[in-house]
């Protein structure tokens, strides 16, 4: 039976790599890896910086997956889907022509592949279409992990839930719920839209795990000013840019 | 400068273990071991198999921290507070006692440490009242990531929220989130009062990560009698339990 891998490498940083993954690495024969583009280099490279590093004997085949554009008409959730199904396509494809019977493919999937990620989805619906092949899921330390350990918070506050949701939806999310925010996939700096600033407390960081690492933390109507520029310069040195964010609102009772 | 190493050891598989831990745990001087009572065992036992794995010269010392008991009255919040007030005086006596001034300390956090664990407050809180120390977090694959990998299944569905939150609030906190929900420190199987089961899918999973695992999936009308008897079970025959649950309720726009 082919077997895939679904091997969860970090937010950016190698020694994020938990022991499984590093076993799991060094089992896969073939890596599919997804070519989103130039934009996405940055990624790209930390992929090779992994495979080098954690590969006790390189023996593995690279096959690089084109991945069709995604619309950027207002539905989003309708775009998404469409996408998938072109991917879907060539992963058919790709499964049966680049990875023998009894071999294993892996994907390295960026973070936790929990997380805001599209590839079990992907697996699921090839399942479901009757492709045949077993699939493990390794779990890998996320970005929301990485924004909380280097500012060195707890994600809730006591007994407090969390809600982790997309820049998309936070103007409706944030103000009705109790307890800490973290908001991810945020191109629109949201956090500059959130009423009564001055009772919100902000924890921001951007490439999180990475040399590049920024953080920002403090009252949101103190540092939202700091936060958008620092993006903004940081976003045209480096040509692209990923920031994960936790908000709550402070004075509750648990203060 | 004193230094405390807060290092995430991942929810019960030794291979959870990133490389940033086990740098961290070979660069401590003292562990610092909450003892919880013996209900605790598995957890000790589980520390002590990571420390034997992954120290390569075995030249620490343990101290162990004595933790008094929470008390169990309805304010669930100020029976944190007021045992973390003792449990600060222990710490601060100890890093005085136990660790000299340029030594590291570490405490083992089970999971990750930035979720629903006191460890990094009661640094906050020792930093605030003067003790002088440096700190630094290490990231670790928590029970969530367990629960989504051993299911296979991403934690929110396209483009929806996902809602973190304790078993003591879920009555109120499921039947008006959007997308999905995870319960953690559940002692009262909330998941069997949750209205419509049948419109839920649920996403069970007890011991995640060690070889006790189980799980169960389902559409939560179909699979609720089945978790609480496996649930009961394996309470009984292990004389402590962990779960955690995913729920969302299923026929939404995103079917
Ligand atoms: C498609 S999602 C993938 C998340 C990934 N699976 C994870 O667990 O971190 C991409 C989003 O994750 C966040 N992100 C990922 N890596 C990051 C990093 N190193 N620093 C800051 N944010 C990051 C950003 O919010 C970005 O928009
Ligand atoms: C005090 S919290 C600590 C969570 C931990 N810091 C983490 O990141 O997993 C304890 C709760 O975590 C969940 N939990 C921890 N380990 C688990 C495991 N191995 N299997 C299932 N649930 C677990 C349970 O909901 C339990 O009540």
């Amino acid at each position: 039976m082919r077997k895939i891998l679904v091997i969860g490498i970090g937010a950016g940083n190698p020694n994020y790599l938990t022991v499984q993954a590093i076993e799991a690495l060094n089992r896969a024969d073939v890596f599919f890896i997804p070519d989103k583009g130039t934009e996405k280099a940055a990624l790209r490279l930390f992929r090779e910086e992994v495979c080098a590093r954690f590969i006790r004997e390189p023996r593995f085949r690279e096959v690089v997956v084109p991945i069709p554009r995604r619309a950027e008409t207002p539905d989003y959730r309708a775009n998404v889907d469409e996408w998938h199904a072109a991917i879907e396509a060539s992963y058919e494809r790709l499964f049966a022509e680049a990875l023998g019977p009894d071999e294993t493919g892996a994907f390295l999937v960026w973070g936790d592949p929990a997380v805001y990620d599209s590839t079990l989805r992907l697996l699921d619906r090839l399942l479901a279409k009757g492709v045949a092949f077993e699939h493990e899921v390794i779990p890998g330390i996320g970005a929301i992990q990485a924004l909380a350990a280097q500012h060195k918070i707890p994600l809730n506050r006591i007994a407090e839930p969390v809600l982790i949701t997309t820049g998309r939806r936070l103007d409706e999310d944030f103000p009705r719920h109790p307890g800490s925010v973290v908001v991810m996939l945020d191109g629109t700096v949201s956090f500059t839209r959130v009423p009564e600033p001055e009772t919100v407390e902000i924890y921001w960081g951007a490439y999180l795990g990475t040399k590049d690492a920024i953080l920002v933390a403090g009252r949101l109507s103190e540092v939202c000013g700091e936060i958008e520029r620092l993006r903004a310069e940081a976003r045209e040195k480096h040509g692209w840019i990923m920031d994960t964010y936790l908000m709550r609102r402070v004075g509750g009772a648990s203060e």
